[in-house]
């Protein structure tokens, strides 16, 4: 099953069942307050209501307003290693605040204030049922599906202290969607192994597969339910695999007008114009 | 001006404002939700209501369900050139998440997970009106009122990574209250000059004052809103003076059936007592 959040002609938003080119209105808001409901996963199949053409579609982020927006870094294996660093025995965590997600298709609003705008591919996990000390049983079974997330960065506002935060929280930089696809759709289920890629402007710059991650979905669940409430509709960002525009030499970096589609297979694709953003 | 946030019997919450021993209620579930309003200070002024007796009150957090926690590090003067470090050009900044907070006299839940769980007492801003790429005027407009905070923290947790939040972000651990004050009230007003003081079990550990901050409340919101928009009910918490259980040779840490009281001068006082909290 397939979820989105529309943006609808009044101004708001529904939740919906993707049908193939069509979907199924679900009388809720958004994904996350279907999420908040115990019975969502039944309530979205079972609907039959009045159904939308997708062609011409506006996607907002696909949980509008994730209560948390929890962050992996330095999760792909390969890039790890290749860096030329241990094996953490512990994942980089970090946060975004709700106000930096904006939906697959939108502008990412490139803030004046930064000339290191960057692209980070991940595949996202979207919580369907609150969690706390999770086993690895009520992990998985807290898992609603995964979505494509570009955790866009601003470099140079990132290594300004050593604590990522403001590197991350630009406003209206954040793609997430366009689709919540349930497990039980991907190979690899709750632990899904899926081709994830970035293309600037046509250009192949990040390739790998999910199936590198050093802590999966299941594990980041457990671990972070282990401090804190995972509640319907929380987003984890799994993290980014090599390839960064920062890494790069020289190192490359967002530019208006530049085109940045980023997917994870079968999660359906973001493509988003990068536009200049200062204060009016 | 008070402002506080109540538990009533029915279970939910409600906003008041403070007047000596009795309260003034204002009609919405919490601070927060006043402060969403554009008119909410006239509107808390003039309320003329029921009123309730604040003997044996029950605090909830001062904003319930808050946006974003924004907290700031190294803030002290004095603190970071006795550490021997030079003073840092911008602030860092990582983040809590709302689950983290708990009432001026609820228990602070020890996770079983941790054997160094620390006092960090902090002037918390409270922000009144969304503000985004603040000038100085804006921001000190946008601030409706400071709170004590005790910014409570897993030190183990905190350096198993270089990032602080999974030592930061422990459910129902951050007393926040009892009052949100105005900053009429305060001596320094939006940049107030208040005594700050943490005693464990009687002891003071910390004992500092806010008008040594680096980073002041007004400056705080205008780096933070280059970012993102600060929206009514958002917190910042402005960073802890020296005097850590950390820090002390040896260090010291909270254990069950202790006492944390925390205090910034006219904001009130946080009393809390240390349970263990592990799965049930």
């Amino acid at each position: 099953m397939k979820l989105a959040t529309l943006r609808n002609a009044e101004g708001t938003t529904e939740a919906v069942r993707v049908d193939g080119t069509t979907a199924t209105r679900l009388g809720t808001t958004d994904v996350g307050s279907l999420l908040a409901q115990p019975s969502w996963r039944e309530r979205a199949e079972a609907a039959a209501g009045p159904t939308v053409d997708l062609g011409g579609a506006a996607y907002a982020p696909v949980v509008t307003r994730p209560g948390k927006v929890v962050c992996v870094g330095l999760n792909y294996r390969t890039h790890i290693l290749e860096m030329g660093r241990d094996l953490p025995q512990f994942p980089t965590l970090f946060s975004k605040y709700a106000e930096t997600l904006i939906g697959a298709n939108d502008d990412i609003r490139r803030p004046v204030e930064t000339d290191a705008l960057d692209w980070e591919c991940e595949l996202a996990v979207v919580i369907g049922a609150p969690v706390r000390r999770a086993t690895t049983a009520e992990a998985e079974a807290a898992i609603a599906g995964f979505a494509t997330l570009n955790d866009i960065t601003a470099r140079d506002w990132q290594f300004r202290t050593k604590e990522w935060l403001q590197g991350k929280n630009w406003e209206a930089t954040t793609p997430v969607g366009p689709w919540l696809v349930t497990p039980d759709e991907l190979p690899g289920g709750v632990r899904p192994t899926l081709a994830i890629r970035t293309e600037v402007d046509g250009e192949v710059v990040q390739d790998d597969t999910t199936g590198d991650l050093l802590f999966d979905p299941v594990a980041l669940v457990e671990y972070i339910s282990t401090m804190i409430t995972l509640q319907p509709g929380d987003l984890i960002a799994s993290g980014t695999p090599g390839g960064v525009g920062h890494a790069r030499k020289p190192a490359r970096y967002l530019t208006a007008g530049q085109k940045v589609v980023t997917e994870v297979e079968g999660l359906g694709r973001c493509e988003n114009v990068v536009v200049d953003d200062g204060r009016d």
